[in-house]
């Protein structure tokens, strides 16, 4: 599409919500009035939203047009800057502070048990920061000393072993990029909307490379009873003793008892050292503190998987056990709590997933769901990971509704809510995969709501 | 293979050459030397070097063996532990503080200028997390305001344009991941092995997922005289005002003006706000802080394109415009600095890239390369990409000779540093794109040789 048409421009929501790398009218907010008046003139002057060549210089400088100094340099291309290894582990750039993860308050009783969402609406691509990932935690975290941290696996093997963590990083490992995803995330607006951004929808998401042992491998090295074993129970060293039910068949295939994640060892808040990596399981599969791994006959029926991380259905059972993370997508830009304050262009642009596979199509509709156009998809695709998805569109000032639509390899369709609600009610809390819908007001605000 | 057999162990070299993640080794090292003795007493008992099912709740204990208090859990399964965002942007372990970007130093007159490099021997995967990220500046590196950063594209283009990065981040984006390369890494081996590991002789190469505008919209943009541009100059903010020249078909290829760097924004050293991502291109290219584009109809020979960054050949000419990073390989580990502790089984794992594609294949020989076997690749394999290997490898006790030869999508296969020299002399700084190897001694220590 031509470039040649005015540029659309968008406002982030107030910081306690929408920490947003929109960085631009950030800094528009922070200026003094008459550097903003400044500003504001060069854009509409600019037949394109672009700052004309002569605001150049004059930009450079807090003096503005007429700035006597207007040929000075800025000071740091004039100086000499920070040597190397100032920062041995680098950070962000102070000017990037408000892009956290962010705790909901109220969500749990304590601290320690709650949630701090991942800010989805500034991030990039498919990899997320270590320092941004998601934390779920049960009763909270610790930074385990990795040389007093064993992994027992024990039950129906021939050969129960103990595994210390440098035991596991002498042996064949593997490298794999997947999502990771909380079952609770979209959790609160099974009802109505009731989080106004997309760090709180959607932000119990994440996605990172991971390096470890195939946990069959281990399975393997133990003398697995192939005949008999069907669970297995992992269980973390946390003050929780989280423990899960895995199936059997899901431990021999993509499993990973994993020590890396984005290059680097896990993070405490992570699992540090050692993390059960189950692609396409819900977050709470892939315990963390990773210290026992029971093969076993049975389902355990843990704490985790019977009074919580179950689905009320409309007849009043309960589904258990669910694993799986269907196929689900989001917009990510533009979204709830942030603000379009032009009419004209703007790059669409989400992430999409599946605990079945890779991602085969995403569509991304303007009118709530009348018509589908197809977005890019940002390579690489890769099974049980973020997709990245952009798409091109010149908003007219009128309201829209904006919503992606996730199609897997398997051909699932991700469904909208009224589609989910029929076959699992309104009183669930995990497992919300449905289409969100973002509105954009005449006004320009974009607010979460729900279609029917 | 099995792994009933006996496990090698590495030990890491001195903190100061090699910070190793091998930690339980580095821990073992930091133990009393009766616990050492424990240890080392169930390592030997274990037939497979495992730690035997008994030494479990010993190994939780400073007690060790013996101990009154076996049955009672450590501290963390026992207590609550941090809340969430207890750090709103997370940081690795204090248990791996020791593996850094560090400086050779004396490398350069001044450490503003100087280089730090990547812990490549302590990473997994393909990611680079960004806090390890190589450095090399001419002028140090500032944190750049985002609202007072511009960038100018000019010269044989209908428009000239300014652009915030505001303007730039609402453009149609692409999201990509690249290796980058100093072209001076592994510049110290031309003569001989002059380093001692391979946070030295390979550490000034990294791999992100970077995000941004195509650099072929934006000249689309400006309106771009496609029959007379044939060189871009791009420059840098910084007080060097680093310069390089790019052929225009590599700026309308895949180069991107990027903004976001594993799912964030550029690290201020990396860059931020805004740096030219030119894949396969060396380092130098990729201008940090990047300020203004001029596309002319011939190269500019510039400071770092004419003194510097030119490889002195055989026949006294220098080769100028070198540009493409071609086809490299290392062995991660073991490598130079480590010691192999015993007999017994290896996982070799190391990283290989090129400029010019995918890799299709590395073979890793331990014998100075008069036998081969095909290493194991890691998915994804993508394009001007890190792609990792594995291989397993059986240590016989005796001397032996490590090395891994990449050859990608083109046929290009790794050069010998004779067949190398051959062509290129012993003069030159940059481009040593030559098969490493390691030495393994009887003793276990790996050491940087040569082979001719």
């Amino acid at each position: 599409m031509s470039l040649r048409g005015k540029f659309g421009r968008i406002q982030p929501a107030p910081e306690n919500f929408i920490p947003d790398a929109l960085i631009d009218d950030i800094r528009l907010n922070g200026l003094d009035a008459s550097r903003r008046r400044f500003l504001r003139k060069s854009f509409a002057a600019a037949s394109a939203a672009l700052v004309s060549g002569s605001a150049l210089a004059a930009a450079d400088h807090p003096g503005g047009e007429g700035d006597p100094a207007i040929l000075k340099l800025p000071k740091h291309s004039t100086s000499l800057g920070n040597p190397v290894t100032h920062l041995p582990y680098g950070q962000p750039s102070k000017h990037e502070a408000n892009l956290q993860r962010r705790e909901s308050p109220g969500l749990t009783r304590r601290r320690e048990s709650s949630i701090a969402f991942t800010p989805l609406q500034g991030l990039f691509g498919i990899i997320t920061p270590s320092g941004l990932h998601f934390e779920r935690h049960h009763a909270g975290w610790h930074d385990i000393d990795p040389s007093s941290h064993r992994l027992m696996i024990h039950g129906l093997v021939s050969t129960p072993k103990v595994y210390t963590v440098g035991d596991l990083m002498r042996l064949p490992s593997v490298s794999r990029m997947h999502f990771i995803e909380c079952g609770a995330n979209t959790a609160m607006d099974w009802a109505s909307p009731a989080v106004p951004s997309v760090q709180y929808t959607h932000g119990m998401l994440s996605c990172c490379e991971f390096t470890g042992v195939p946990l069959s491998l281990l399975l393997e090295d133990c003398g697995i009873d192939k005949k008999n074993a069907k669970f297995i129970l992992a269980e973390g060293a946390d003050g929780a003793s989280l423990t899960r039910t895995i199936p059997i068949e899901r431990a021999l295939d993509d499993a990973i008892v994993a020590w890396g994640m984005n290059g680097e060892m896990l993070r405490p808040e992570n699992g540090y050292p050692l993390r059960l990596v189950v692609p396409g399981a819900q977050g709470v599969c892939w315990v963390k503190w990773l210290r026992r791994l029971d093969v076993g006959d049975a389902p355990y029926a843990t704490r985790e998987e019977s009074t919580q991380y179950t689905d009320l259905m409309p007849d009043g059972l309960s589904r258990q056990y669910s694993l799986i993370q269907e196929c689900k997508s989001v917009i990510t830009t533009p979204s709830g709590g942030q603000r379009l304050m032009d009419k004209g262009f703007y790059n669409i642009t989400g992430l999409a997933w599946s605990g079945r596979g890779k991602i085969a199509r995403v569509d991304v509709s303007v009118d709530g769901g009348k018509q589908w156009k197809t977005a890019r998809l940002e390579s690489p695709v890769l099974p049980k990971c973020l997709t990245r998805f952009n798409i091109d569109w010149v908003w007219d000032g009128k309201p829209a509704i904006l919503q992606s639509r996730a199609i897997d390899e398997t051909g699932y369709v991700q469904p909208k809510m009224a589609e989910l609600r029929a076959v699992r009610g309104t009183r669930s809390v995990y497992h919300n995969n449905a289409i969100q819908s973002w509105r954009v007001e005449a006004a320009g605000e974009v607010v979460n709501v729900q279609i029917s």
